[in-house]
């Protein structure tokens, strides 16, 4: 079931509590095809950087089982850049910096090798973007998962429209739940959401876990109480790519797997917190995912018997 | 096995974003007094009011199974009273009046017919009050549950850790947690809390749920999210009377049974906070109990299983 991943690979440097980093790799594509990786290869990667971002890096992610064939290299030009200072809880955070270089006019080419695809996911992009991605496919994918946040709604809330209408699952915050639909209960939020489209909504509430909508169903994964969060950054791509990657090895859209899904998300993003920038996720092994998946599940296992 | 609540039996004037109401009856042992009493009655209450209380109140909570020898009635006084207006997102909230009247001058008297209690439930008051409850009693219970709230981490910690040695099982919210403990990460607020003396510690989380540490366990049940939330006042003292109601009628403390307390503890919290007051909590059945514990666990429900 072959995985088409689009988003931004570009340069991050971000401030925690707990240190500082200079330009680092980062991206919510870089992040979403590590991620992914895990459970899915290749992982076909479309994105757009500069011709500073380093070779090495590049050739860390193909050793990870992304394919690079759609990653264009513009020369003479610089990659994205973000930096942020995150607050105390690690909750909230400023952005300091924000360059779009080679993104302010990313024209997403679909190698013909990636044309068939079952999943798609579109990571945070400009919505124009994201939807130019989905026309261009000859067939539609089986599933499409896209990813967004605040700064489209304030900006670009027709085109974010118009882009959410094509997709099957939306993963948000909490907070633009409530924003894209003014609606403050989650369940409310969520009803008018797949009114807008998506058959699936993913709500996530970072340290409080996630939610999955559909229909009238909800299931609820609770993040893993961590002794350590080090750096939030990429936690929802890393989600998003353990969640599209399990979906993709397996096969499976039903409801019941989507939840495995979910906790397999919830998992890789529990990884991603415990080190700065994608660092923990080029290190992760299957068994380590499989303890850590268990932790989750163990972490509602509940025997309560009804009178 | 017989169980002992301690706590504020009071008027509240609420005001919420769907509503105000004038003086009703509130406080802490009234909320916990009527979520046990589904599970084991009689409930015996130890708590003091004014002559302003009305009777029809004191006949209302003895109808639904509280034992009220043991509630004080001060001639020529007044019932605490508190007041108070929350924000558009119902998770934080202005103290508007707060009226201690006879609450300022508590005196806890425990009748001898209470005395051999096996369940004692603290609710929140001067922790000066709620040592000298467990100081009353001839003989130490099973178990001590204590409620308390950052008020008294802000004008009586050392009074306040007195009481924290002598209880077996602490609840408080994260915000507290993180406050008494000096720890942001929640595992290690845990440790450091139940450092103090509780073997157990449940933080709330209000609309993100509850969490249960000992030793080195963890269990999140999570909030069911609801279409409507009308008013959050009692929730968390809801949440304490199903849960300890919960253990006293089951008499089992093993750290599975506490598990299956905290989700007997968040149904009644998801139902005290769909209407005002404790109107909610004086209507249910078993029935409906029993459905809304069963869509508690169906919320996490997983079949995930590892590769």
């Amino acid at each position: 079931m072959s995985l088409l991943v689009v988003g931004s690979v570009a340069f991050d440097a971000i401030e925690t509590p707990f240190g500082k980093t200079d330009k680092i790799i980062g991206g919510a594509a870089t992040y979403i095809s590590l991620a992914a990786s895990y459970f899915r290869k290749p992982v076909n990667l479309v994105a757009v950087v500069g011709d500073d971002f380093p070779a090495a890096d590049i050739r860390t992610m193909q050793e990870h089982g992304v394919n690079t064939d759609g990653l264009q290299i513009k020369a003479g030009e610089k990659s994205f850049f973000w930096s942020g200072r995150y607050h105390n809880d690690l909750n909230s955070r400023d952005t300091l910096v924000t360059e779009l270089n080679v993104l302010a006019n990313f024209d997403p080419v679909i190698p013909d090798s990636y044309q068939n695809c079952d999943y798609l996911m579109l990571g945070n992009l400009t919505p124009d973007v994201q939807r130019t991605v989905i026309q261009r496919l000859k067939r539609r994918p089986k599933l499409i998962v896209m990813d967004t946040m605040n700064f489209w709604m304030d900006i670009a809330l027709d085109s974010l429209k118009e882009t959410i209408k094509l997709v099957d699952v939306l993963t948000i915050n909490d907070e633009e739940a409530r924003q894209l639909s003014g609606e403050y209960s989650l369940v409310k939020a969520a009803r008018k959401i797949m009114g807008m489209g998506p058959k699936y909504l993913v709500i996530k509430k970072g340290e409080h876990g996630a939610l999955l909508f559909h229909n009238d169903q909800v299931f609820y994964a609770p993040a893993l109480p961590l002794e350590e969060v080090f750096d939030p950054t990429g936690a929802g791509d890393s989600f998003a790519g353990g969640f599209i990657g399990y979906l993709a090895r397996t096969g499976d859209l039903s409801f019941e797997n989507m939840k495995n899904a979910v906790i397999i998300g919830s998992t890789m993003a529990s990884f991603c917190v415990e080190a700065f920038g994608p660092e923990r996720l080029l290190k992760i092994d299957q068994k380590a995912i499989s303890n850590r998946s268990q932790a989750f599940l163990n972490l509602t296992a509940c025997d309560l018997t009804l009178v």
